[in-house]
């Protein structure tokens, strides 16, 4: 086991709310370890274009309320390949650079095992993305900031909907997974709730809309995450306006897109991001490589890299049962 | 001149925040002037369905701080014509109703004129509407709470911007009228406002948005009204994504559509809600008809309704030049 | 056992972000059940005056997004005696109310047991204070919208200490917990968390602050449980003031008191009292009684009423060594 | 007069939101006019320990949606002295700084004022203080923010009080002036709003309690400016609590304290500092010095100084009456 002496850090892939905090805890922990910390900027760009920032505690200071990543995110095209993938291990090695965490997604995994196997560089991830896709934690860094804020844009829409007795539709993020789409449905009272995991017919979505918009003559609100096979919400509104029984019913349709990405992280995603940083650096210390740290039952966890992106992260099927029970 | 006993009340149009402050008011103030108050639900077509509801100091409380509307709001294609609106005066005779407050925008107050003008009814407009185009008062009802609703979410989309480098463009609303999208673009900090009273060449967006982005090589965020004359962001969009120069920029849309709508007013419209509530009721004690309540200058002002729709409210074109010195 | 047909629901204590969001549950879960609901307004006084209201669906529609308790909430002298409880066991049958939902924290649950054991009415708690002091459940109903409530002002203070390189204590809610207090020192980015938890001397903090202070020449924040051992934030704002060493020491306390109470509740507030609710209808269906539901490691799980007022749930003392690597 | 080639800029006094904006458009507006900036750092006491930055328009960046102030704030002794004044001005003239904009308030203008005088530096004012005590401008920067921060805690509050029927006395920032008690009252819903404006009888505060509590049986909240003459939410509170007509009444009271102060600009703040950034800048080319910009009736307006600390801005009165018509 090589000694660790100098750890590099990054975000990479889609920013979530918290990357910040975890830089700063994972900055903070390396320091307190006597550690050099380099921060690269623009993920693994960065790694190839050599564009990295010696990292002391005040770097860090003021950002744990930030949305955004500090050292930026990119994607590179020129990493996919083995040249880019030696370069950045080059510049890595050249900056005296001996272990890293990653804080970033899937895609972001997979580079740093590659990495990891093709030059030796020890390596732990740190789940951020507000999917909550990832298997191995029960939630993502960014994932909970998200969710509120689709809700509070929710509750908004609703104060339309019921003034105007409307159906709408509102489309969240979500293009593999309904983990927003289901929790956003349930926290914001959304009468249904159509997610990727699930395959509905388009003729049992419009009986249950006009059973519920005539049973109580007033406002609907269905929840579609972007990846439904429907099509999301234009799909369905484009299938709704078709049906002539729809003529009579007021139908709009929003779609949350870029708004539920950033934003000051909530405290949860603050304090989850602290405790992952932590563990990441403690891990690699410890001699752990290939692998991702995350929060199980309320306990840091490794698993490693390979099962992160291979396996998938189940919904939580009562969650969906409850939906039928709330609306 | 008609002695005031009795008034009734409706919201119509479309919803804004602030609506149930100005609601609130208007009953409190008729009820501690020893009048009786009628509620009137979902605009003209309540109105012409007699959809009435007695109103005391109870109905209306803990409301100041929500969005929406209780009394709720429609569109009604029947009071367009002469023999709906013959109905809904009948209705409202039958119910002892002597006067209208009227809270909306320019189509409640078409309506309302012709209601005066054919009926004989005593009528006083409330300005409740987010996008700020009435002429006759300094702000509408709603449009504080709607400007700083679009502001919160294009500081999220910020944090993206920032962490990818990235050209984002936000459409906010606005169909005829850039007051959201100018006040938007200075409070967000874009760099670039595209409104509808202005005409702008493509040529020049492009030129702009390509010096900026290589001077600073960073984020760089344009916000359009719907109403611009380019089609709004997705027509300014695909305009640039025809052209090769923008082949290696980082591009998204965002549309912020209903979330702008709905949610707790902010103080200054609860404020402007509540006084203009006041000023309502009394013009009709003082006999006025056919008006509308504005504040201009910190006081209120009374404008001939048919003043307020027939003129169109001009937008401040040194807030236009701040866009240009700011980016 | 007995078959119930008829449950009664009722929110008690301090009221907590989220109960009425469990209230929604509750009745719909029972509703879909084909039991009878009808509401205790007021807690165990309104059972003692027999203060009941039938319930049906629209009687908890649009309430999932909002603070406080639509039942209300108030404290009893009287159901601390014999004769008080039996006169509420009375007004049940006399309603023909089987069992009961209690919606509440520890002095709600001691009174429900002694309810269930004198008068064998069934009961199940569902944990509802934002103090999550509750054992038998990760988090209580209201803990995360205080959370990020007192996050909120947190950061808004942290400007002004900022700007004026100040020192801040600022007092959090917590009398005997930690809860809040280490989890917004966290993700408040605190320097200092003190809690009721660990018993800290005044000389240790004291020369903690100086060295912070001097280290940095910036502003500090130190969070304060209110039940702290050496008097909240005035009692450790008193004692620095009369320090000679802090003379020079631009100082000032904020207590965040009741702002913190209130308020719309979060995502995960929302979706936890909306499964508590489903489960705490669904164990009285299965014959459970004197226990509460809690979630536990992301699953729901029943606790005997005494156990949650008896044992105490401990801090997670990880994280209390975080809020030192991390200042 | 003299030709202007670089000035300095810095803010003082209590931070305010808005102050960063104000910042940037000031640097940006000089700049665009082929100055040179300077800023200042922690106000009088950075001007007199020399404690200069250089800024260009990267330097203010991402802070037009910052609370606090980057340049931070301060009190200075020495400044009140002619010879700490002195030496500011000679830092002044030896960093080759022509003229100031300074931003603050009342006492921020008083120095400035002295400077002028005694050392001809030409200089304007932009008022950035929360409390909109300032004569020469409708609103001053920071002021709307502040507003919208306490209603947010008020509605928090109500949430509280309306759970439990109870009398709430929040006390919000108001030394000397009763702007925020006044709107947050009427926004927040108060029933009752004490003021320093105006002499209000104990027993009449009683009295009308009394009667609000007894005719509705239901919560009451009264907002207190901290500088009314019954010695704020504690004095009355006192008072209460001493009066047995009170025993039965729930009683509480809560300091909104320092959380009004920071946090994220409303778009209305940001915008008026954008605006008044720009008018400084321009009123300092025109050879004006010794004077405040403000915005009056929508447009920007110049005030003598010496007016601005020596007038008093008058309350509408008009606000006043509409509490009681609404409570």
């Amino acid at each position: 086991m090589q000694d660790i002496q100098h750890i590099g850090v990054y975000t990479s892939g889609g920013d979530a709310p918290g990357m910040n905090a975890c830089l700063r805890s994972t900055v903070r922990t390396a320091l307190s370890n006597d550690l050099e910390v380099t921060g690269i900027r623009r993920g693994y760009e960065g790694m190839i274009e050599d564009d990295f920032v010696e990292m002391d505690r005040r770097s860090v200071s003021n950002i744990v309320q930030t949305g955004g990543t500090i050292l930026k995110s990119a994607r590179s095209k020129e990493f996919r390949t083995e040249a880019g993938r030696a370069r950045a291990a080059e510049n890595l090695k050249a900056n005296g650079i001996d272990a890293l965490v990653a804080i970033g997604g899937d895609g972001t995994f997979r580079g740093a095992s590659k990495l990891q196997q093709e030059h030796g560089i020890s390596i732990v991830g740190c789940p951020g993305t507000i999917d909550n896709d990832l298997f191995g934690t029960d939630a993502t860094i960014g994932y909970d900031t998200a969710l509120n804020t689709a809700i509070q844009n929710i509750d908004r829409i609703r104060d339309t909907a019921d003034a105007h007795n409307r159906l709408f539709l509102i489309e969240v993020m979500g293009r593999d997974a309904g983990f927003i789409a289901l929790n956003c449905g349930i926290g914001g009272g959304a009468e249904l709730v159509l997610i990727p995991e699930t395959i509905t017919e388009m003729d049992m979505i419009k009986e249950r809309i006009l059973s519920l918009m005539s049973a109580q003559r007033r406002s609907t609100i269905v929840v579609v995450a972007e990846g439904d096979e429907l099509g999301g919400a234009r799909g369905i509104e484009q299938a709704l306006r078709e049906d002539p029984s729809f003529d009579d019913i007021d139908l709009r349709s929003a779609i949350l897109g870029h708004t539920q990405r950033g934003g000051s992280p909530t405290a949860s995603d603050r304090v989850l991001a602290s405790r992952l940083g932590v563990a990441a650096v403690e891990a690699l210390l410890d001699g752990h490589t290939d692998v991702m740290v995350g929060m199980v039952n309320g306990e840091t966890k490794l698993t490693p890299l390979r099962n992160v992106y291979s396996r998938k992260k189940s919904i939580d099927y009562d969650l969906l049962k409850l939906t039928q029970i709330l609306s």
